[in-house]
């Protein structure tokens, strides 16, 4: 492995740390976060196979009223202000700061759907940004995942070969597309989730980062030892 | 108006009529079916997005195997083959065969994320296919609506103006493919639903097709009259 990629919101961010803001002001506060994101990725799709690409933040924003309208909700603008800029300051799974640090020999990047104003406020808010040395946005292709363009960007920043990539997401599109276009495929599935039926599997399935580290601290053992006997 | 364009599943074929069939097998066929269907367009967005095309019924079949492992169903393969079959046997909407008897003026196409197969098993064993001119799958392009290759088909087809063209669909990804693409949309709107919000609005909402045979009626008669005037 050469490099580690990262995908952000539900993979290194707890997008349900968005509950806390939302509780204040409404009945639901779960079902409605976990609503307004299914509703950001549908929009995400429609958007890219329209060949009409809005950002992110803007098709968070578009999430938002239709999920205030679908749960009754009137909130005014201050309010719905307030929502949208608590994605940029979404807690980090609990061993997403250690694991990174484990992580440090191998080229770190992010790549991620969102916009680049939104992952910048984001990483420094949080002060992971020191952990990355690229902070990739599929702004720059004006496609989501899955389209294999944005996984090009990436491969592109990289300059390595595909399967020397290492990729780690939570999400089920997110892992198809990057086993698709040819990475090397942890899926970090912290629920356990059900595996989508795409007849793409991942290389590894993994409950944290911390597994990550650990099994690619393995893999280089062996590797080492493998090469001591020779 | 000069030719009327229409979806299939959820516009003209009730979905919901797959719990008939899903109701001697398990606890919660409603959810179930609901969770397939969801998959099911799901999956025709990333298929689309990663560029690697499968037809709607091995997107389908994908789909049912991911509902059964998410419901922890075990269910025989002769079992699930009869679930497969069961979207040749949909029910169309109450008052699908008389409203499209009240659109007989107008051209009549069908435009379907359906396989060829799948669309002329269910129309023929519902025996509305002679209500229809043509019908068109998206298969013939290899890309899911709401991409635009999808609603050129039947532009290409129909040989006449986008606007000139009514769509008629059940379903928020398609009501604004179609409005993007140009179409005069009517979004037949069963269930109350709340409109999305990517900017993009339907021409007119109805609760059937009744209404759209009643607006273009009202509409076409309203032409006469003001042509009389002269």
């Amino acid at each position: 492995m050469k490099a580690l990629v990262f995908d952000v919101y539900g993979t290194l961010f707890d997008v349900g740390s968005l509950v806390d803001v939302c509780q204040a002001i409404m009945p639901e506060p779960e079902a409605f976060v976990a609503s307004w994101r299914a509703k950001q990725l549908e929009y995400t799709f429609w958007h890219s196979l329209m060949g009409q690409y809005e950002d992110f933040q803007q098709i968070t924003a578009e999430a938002l009223r239709y999920t205030l309208k679908r749960y009754h909700l009137t909130i005014p603008e201050e309010g719905q202000r307030r929502l949208l800029e608590a994605w940029s300051n979404l807690q980090p799974y609990p061993e997403v700061r250690m694991a990174l640090g484990r992580l440090k020999r191998y080229q770190r990047v992010i790549l991620s759907n969102g916009s680049p104003v939104m992952l910048e406020t984001l990483l420094n808010n949080t002060g992971l940004q020191t952990e990355f040395d690229a902070v990739l946005s599929v702004d720059a292709v004006k496609i989501y995942k899955p389209a294999p363009q944005a996984y090009g960007l990436a491969l592109q920043h990289l300059r390595t070969t595909r399967e020397e990539i290492g990729f780690l997401s939570a999400n089920g599109f997110d892992v198809v597309g990057a086993k698709a276009f040819g990475f090397t495929v942890y899926w970090v599935n912290r629920t356990g989730a059900v595996m989508d039926e795409l007849g793409i599997a991942p290389d590894a399935v993994v409950r944290s980062l911390d597994e990550v580290a650990t099994l690619l601290q393995e893999k280089s053992g062996r590797v080492t030892e493998g090469g001591s006997c020779f």
